[in-house]
């Protein structure tokens, strides 16, 4: 990006530091905004102050939010009983989108992944353990189905074991949908492995 | 997108509409400009804002300055007497890295595509006409080696006809450090078209 002007190779610089973005992406989208019109860039720029102003975590859940509980811990209809763990907000939106679960989250943002300096307090583990008692009677363990998402539910099970609470985790197997013949090994041998009766 | 916040699905919608980006990478950068600090965040606003305004197009060849006249037009050490036209910045950009040639640009912002409505006045076509007489010997047309940068190319050329300027357009042919049995079929025709006396 030798031969941009200053403030190209600005934005350029900028938008490279995104997630996934690369230098040829960058030079692309930085192209695209100087194409734009000035209303146009100032709003994705708005945008994303806005988002960083308005947006805070739920104080119970810590599902993103612009008010201090998120619509899932203020609506009354939801079940207290059942807490779904999940890593992400992301993953609590897909459940949602699912419609398969009226209880309520907690979500970490993160998983155990000590190589990269991510240990329990790095989680919202504690502020989990915080919401026992009480209603509570099931904490559906919905993390990722991979070595992170594993030990971080291995972590929440262990710390539970000794609370009057029961602890399960979602189900393992073929993906509807998909062809056996193309689904990996570990997945079909989860699928024998946690095979139920007809 | 719907169980979002609304800041955040504003966010999403804003990013999704730059090119290449759909829903999901949307949300995955949305996510990521949650998580940073707010002065990264203004950083990356910021540098979108200064990208529209202190960007603009060169008087003389439309390349993007932050003066009237670029770098390369207000250099006294290049050479006037050839143009290189290009359809985009960046394709200027890749031939001044190359370091191959000393002489001026015109980026024309665009090439023929009539089914989405660009023609000749959508490009920098009359400004290209503009700048023949005096100095200009040769016109190199360095547009993509595509349907739409030759049908340019041919209009150029058309345009050219009856002016005193020589019309050259740049090789096609095997690219350097590939392999013959990798090359495409278009390519391998073009370069024994194109073959030149050892």
């Amino acid at each position: 990006m030798t031969g941009y002007a200053q403030p190209i190779k600005r934005l350029i610089r900028e938008l490279g530091r995104l997630p996934g973005i690369g230098e040829k992406t960058a030079t692309r989208l930085a192209t695209f905004i100087m194409r734009a019109s000035l209303e146009d860039a100032k709003q994705l720029a708005e945008s994303i102050i806005e988002v960083k102003e308005k947006i805070r975590f739920c104080s119970v859940c810590f599902n993103l939010t612009e008010k201090d509980l998120c619509d899932i811990c203020s609506d009354p209809g939801r079940d207290r009983e059942a807490i779904c763990v999940v890593e992400e907000p992301d993953a609590l939106i897909a459940i949602e989108e699912s419609g398969s679960f009226r209880g309520t989250y907690h979500v970490l943002h993160g998983a155990l992944a000590p190589l990269d300096g991510i240990g329990p307090e790095q989680l919202k583990v504690k502020e989990l353990m915080e919401r026992l008692g009480g209603a509570v009677k099931e904490i559906i363990i919905a993390t990722n189905p991979n070595v992170q998402g594993e030990s971080t539910a291995l972590l929440i099970t262990r710390l539970l074991k000794d609370r009057d609470v029961k602890v399960t985790r979602i189900a393992f197997g073929v993906p509807l949908g998909g062809d056996l013949k193309y689904t990996d090994k570990m997945t079909l041998s989860k699928s024998i492995e946690f095979r139920r009766t007809m």
